[in-house]
């Protein structure tokens, strides 16, 4: 049995040789070339435009203005369909606006025969603007006689909630409580997936189809056809190998015009593939989130109430909207149990910033840096031990969440940070670095996080799978659910080897989802991959087996109870299982009976109704060069309760991930806008300072197992919550090393420099 | 509903337009190129090959010989497998042949990175070669002393079978009968397909891929995977569109050899494309024939006893073998019912010609031709008029096959031969015409033909079919049945739409089979595709259906059993059908239901115990020019029995085509072989004659509609037999105008002119 091992990644040699086809590979020779017009204000109105000079440029071959478009808003989320508009995403643009609502929206098109004439083309069309007043925080927006990004909303507020537990207001009157409140801000970023946003489209049979470097094919279907009004079984959508999405190809984002695009040609085949720099202002980023606390607390130590107060940019366009600030605020109400009341109001703003949408971790490391960061400056305040601190209020063991119905099962948090102590010797270095002069100080730090899998109740979890077994014995496995880098196809692998009894090397998952044939899935996110989809698989692979065995009671004489499958093998159960024949005779002799004649396959739909918590933290050691600003990675662990491990080593890597993504948040990623034009300023990788190797320490990982009862396979949550707990974990570090409290990231030196020289450091 | 009526093409669009995605469109820009080497002798040995210069050429990456080839003999005919040893096809040639059996065996192969450097390394190859008498007939193969071409095959004869009803031997003693005796003989011919044959291989995780132009998808897995000795599971093969097989791809040509050269390489692409003329002498051509007919028969015209002995010319390899002169051997035992006794003695022998496989008819045009002339023959000798001897002597209504249990249900002889005679005014002109003078003279003549339906008994016929429900209440459907340019998939939607009760527009074909995701089924052959298709395409629609309804009792709040659908609406049966909901609605609420999600679809695999004859005749005028030896069609009608029809424009280009062959097949078509060399000296369209739109005339279809009750929507065979009695009632229409009768065809000028002078006509 394969599961549990680090088997190989299935497309690892695909991947290493560069045989694996990606979206571009697959375009063909003489496609056309899309290319988009992007405004160079950040919010105003096109007031015309004049595509005369483009027009004569030789190999053009079409012009769309956003005058030109479909009358017809539609969102771009990449969330499951409900059925009740309360539960709808917010249809907010158009294939291209006039109205346009951030530097860089998308005003016109070119599609030409080249890329060099469709480039000339888009420098030759003249605009004429009207402006407004451009507003790029949640702050200005708000503010009283802002003008309106989306006429709908009121003070640009995209959406507003309130959640109280318990009655706060009751509970700080208790008398000798000690009140803390702190405002936290975390930045924008972007995803920086290697492969950028990219598609192409034509049209097939009457019908639109768009290969797209996508997370979520199945949905993708449904937008399309939102945003060009055609029935959705219009619409194929085909998803090769994708270079990783990160959240930001859980959006709809180009697929809708490129499908357009090719429509209005009547149906020849264009690509649009997306620079970096467009990839940065024009796609998604994660939600810049002012963040204030306010925690009425007993001296000892014991939470009796907080307020949560978030503000969340949306930027241009509603995208998942506020969903994310919604997810984060799900951490505040159970990461941290207050003994009498809670409450929390979130706002979701609409800013001239670029569209902020889906970005892993979902609005939670935004969230927990405030929560985490918080905590510990209480602690500091209380003069507690941090983690002992944290324990005191900590969701305990066999907590219930009344809505998702998720239960806390174990003492994971005390597992995990056990492990991720003694690794970085807590006690010692606490002890250690607790005076450190000079201008190099070091200090530990180290913070919690908490996730849940998939996305039940909120919206609906469904995953449909099919198998199809071989001559040989061998299967096919299509679901869709998507491979986008993190491994998913090598784990549905290992799970139907596991639950078929069929060696891992005779399982064929395919890998690409077209929509005409692939069951229905929703796609990648949520961490809901081998949650959901492995409950799919072995839905479906219990389907396939009964299926066998039943056949397998003709073909041995044996009653299908009394058989099993080993290693592709029938056997009779008992103490030393005997082999009666293999999968492979038993396939062939049913495939080409001439009495009763089956292609064995089977298919099924499964609808998830439960969740799961993941939990687990990060510590971090730092080294922070005081007069140069400058913060050095000395060592970080990240410590995870993912369930049971189904392989290792890609477990491992996604954390790897993850905290590679920390690092960045953490210490030197954000998106710059200029105050004056509403321009992004660093939007390249010269100047959007991704964390890479040379920022990195060894990094260090580490899991606790605690099988997960309500899962398929024992595991739960990995894909995003590693890149969480990262950024909290190093900002306490620098509050151990230098006594300074920083209450926003990153760590550049453009913050640090003025707070050590306020503190007197320097 | 949209059956019964002549729908546009599903990919009438597609394909005159050009965008239709055909193999080599799918080719990347660096694929590799490969090219065979072929034999310059028609038999003998390779003693050696020197590859030294031609791997040193630029471009060359990979040199395979004959002695480098796995030494694994393997089949290649299109049959579905039978795991009965005696039921399996030929397995005599290997990947490379060092034993040339052919002038063009494949000998070596070039893999290069473009075809230039592939074909100067081909040109620098130095073979050795030892040869053997060279035989080309099965005269000459059969005869005592001749070389054997397969070591395991005495006197070169593959199969040799004799079939016997009554007692031959007993019946010719009645007194009285007149015996007659003549041998006929037929052409190898070639398809001539547009779309030459080509494929081109890759590996991908470890598996190899082949895409390719074939009729036969699954049964071309097997094949290679048998071919390479690997895993079946481990090969996949991928059909896109089609242009045209007519049985040559009912084999497993090149896919193999295609394969092997991606696999000695670790899996780049390989392209293998044959050039025109490699596709007439190194794929498959129609077997000749020689058929020897003997006939007792009493003076007033009824047959008492038969003899038929055929010598099939298989050519190099087995491929189908003997299948072919035994379908044949079925035409001579059931369209003419002797009164007493039949003995049919039937030889299929290896020559050094070309490869003999399937063609449109499968042995039935060469049987049909001797049968059809061999009567016209004996009419003429007895002075009776010639349909009514055929009347006296045909399969009478209500006749039964003991072997197949076909029924002979209906009149169809009778309905079909009234239409024919009416169309060319048979009394008419047989009486005008019947004392011709001068040079040019003219006639009229007909024959009968005989089909059945799909393969079983003799061998197992399975489809499955899968069909996927879309939000919007449209359908795709996949079945293994191919596309091949015949019309397939639009019947196939018109069959569901009318099952299922969706719009034809609604319903949407996956035309390309994709052996991975693709139910298992066997392809185009065998006139079977709507007729086992059909029953596979009922039965999954039946069971979608009953799905679709038993949700719709939820929603709807009706008992199953009172629903049905009509046109995409959900109904309440009655008198005046009340629409309840919309497909698409049922199908969008069963999908993103939080209660109960399912992603709707159906699988089944159909397995047909049943076959159906298809019957019907041509009728052909003719205009002979004496001296200059020429026959010129001046008309022609096929009336055709092939059941419902289910789209009247499909079956009548069906037929066209397959009356365009025929004439080819008559009056110009024949491979011809240098009897020093055995070199082919015709292999190209400029000296192969192939009948084109220039030597046709107004070709006139008709149909009758016996509705077939053995299959799902009362069609049978319709793609093969309008190919078959062209031939023989041109002949016998220029034994009206002349009164010279012809025993082989083609009836060229090398034929016409010495007869017409040795008959005093010239």
């Amino acid at each position: 049995m394969s599961l549990g091992k680090s088997v190989p990644r299935i497309d690892a040699y695909e991947k290493v040789t560069g045989r694996a086809k990606y979206t571009d590979d697959l375009v063909e020779r003489h496609a056309l070339i899309g290319k988009i017009l992007h405004a160079t204000i950040a919010h105003g109105l096109v007031k015309r435009m004049d595509t005369t000079e483009a027009a004569k440029i030789p190999g053009v071959v079409h012009i769309l203005t956003c005058f030109d478009v479909p009358d017809i808003p539609f969102p771009t989320a990449g969330h499951p369909w409900s059925t009740d508009p309360a539960h709808q995403d917010p249809a907010d643009r158009k294939l291209l606006n006039r109205r346009v609502r951030l530097y860089g929206d998308d005003i016109a098109a070119v599609v030409a025969e080249n890329e060099v004439a469709a480039v000339q083309a888009l420098r030759a069309i003249k605009v004429d603007y009207e402006t407004y007043p451009i507003l790029l925080t949640p702050e200005e927006a708000m503010r009283e006689g802002a003008p309106l990004i989306h006429d709908q909303c009121p003070r640009n507020i995209l959406k507003h909630t309130t959640i109280e537990d318990g009655d706060f207001e009751a509970a700080i009157q208790e008398p000798g409580l000690l009140h803390f409140e702190e405002t936290y801000e975390t930045p924008i970023v972007q995803h920086c997936h290697i492969e950028p946003v990219i598609s192409f489209a034509y049209m097939e049979n009457g019908r639109i189809v768009v290969v797209s470097s996508t997370q979520i094919p199945h949905i993708v279907r449904r937008i399309v056809a939102q945003a060009l009004g055609l029935p959705w079984g219009k619409v194929r959508i085909i998803k090769p190998f994708v270079g990783g999405g990160f959240g930001n190809k859980q959006d709809a984002l180009y697929e809708p015009l490129n499908a357009y695009l090719s429509l209005c040609l009547g149906g020849p085949m264009v690509k649009l593939e997306l620079t970096r720099e467009e990839v940065f202002f024009a796609t998604r980023v994660r939600h810049g989130m002012q963040i204030r606390l306010s925690s009425y607390i007993r001296p000892q130590g014991r939470l009796v109430a907080r307020q949560y107060r978030a503000y969340s940019n949306q930027g241009a366009y509603g995208s998942h909207g506020h969903s994310i600030a919604a997810k984060g605020t799900n951490v505040f109400r159970q990461l941290y149990q207050d003994e009498k009341a809670r409450k929390a109001e979130i706002f979701t703003v609409y800013t001239n910033t670029a569209t902020a949408g889906a970005m892993r971790g979902y609005g939670t490391p935004q969230t927990v840096f405030a929560i985490e960061s918080h905590m510990e400056d209480m602690a500091r305040a209380l003069n507690l031990d941090p983690i002992e601190f944290r324990f005191m209020n900590l969701m305990p063991q066999g907590f219930t969440d009344p809505f998702s119905k998720n239960v806390n099962y174990f003492d994971t948090f005390h597992q995990c940070v056990e492990q991720g102590k003694a690794y970085i010797h807590w006690e010692e270095k606490r002890q250690a670095y607790q005076h450190e002069t000079g201008p190099v100080r070091r200090g530990v730090g180290m913070a919690l996080f908490w996730y849940n899998t998939g996305v039940w109740p909120i919206s609906i979890e469904v995953s449909s799978c099919r198998m199809v077994l071989n001559q040989d014995g061998s299967v096919q496995i299509q679901l869709g659910e998507t491979e986008i880098g993190q491994g998913a196809d090598t784990i549905f692998a290992q799970m139907t080897s596991e639950t078929l009894g069929v060696p891992f090397e005779q399982v064929h998952v395919i890998s690409t989802q077209d929509t005409d044939v692939t069951p229905f899935g929703t796609g990648a996110y949520g961490s809901r991959q081998s949650y959901v989809g492995g409950m799919a698989v072995q839905k479906t692979a219990l389907l396939l087996k009964e299926k066998i065995l039943r056949l397998a009671e003709t073909y041995t004489g044996m009653q299908a109870s009394a058989l099993d499958m080993r290693d592709g093998i029938i056997v009779l159960k008992s103490l030393n299982p005997q082999a009666l024949m293999s999968l492979g005779e038993l396939a062939t002799e049913a495939l080409y009976s001439p009495v009763h004649a089956e292609h064995l396959t089977a298919e099924t739909t499964l609808q998830a109704k439960s969740n799961a918590y993941s939990f687990g933290c990060a510590f971090a050691e730092v080294e922070v060069d005081l007069p140069l600003g400058k913060v050095r990675l000395l060592d970080m662990i990240n410590v995870h309760d993912c369930g049971r491990l189904l392989n290792p080593q890609l477990a491992q890597a996604q954390v790897h991930g993850g905290m590679s993504m920390a690092i960045g948040y953490s210490l030197s990623e954000q998106l710059i806008y200029d105050t004056k034009t509403g321009r992004l300023l660093n939007g390249t990788f010269l100047d959007y300072k991704l964390a890479t190797i040379m920022d990195h320490p060894h990094l260090t990982t580490a899991f606790v197992e605690n099988y997960e009862p309500t899962g398929a396979y024992g595991s739960k949550a990995l894909g995003e919550p590693p890149a969480v707990p990262g950024a909290p974990a190093i900002r306490n570090a620098v509050l151990h090393a230098t006594g300074v409290a920083f209450n926003r990231i990153p760590l550049t030196p453009h913050v640090l420099v003025p707070a050590f020289k306020q503190a007197g450091l320097i």
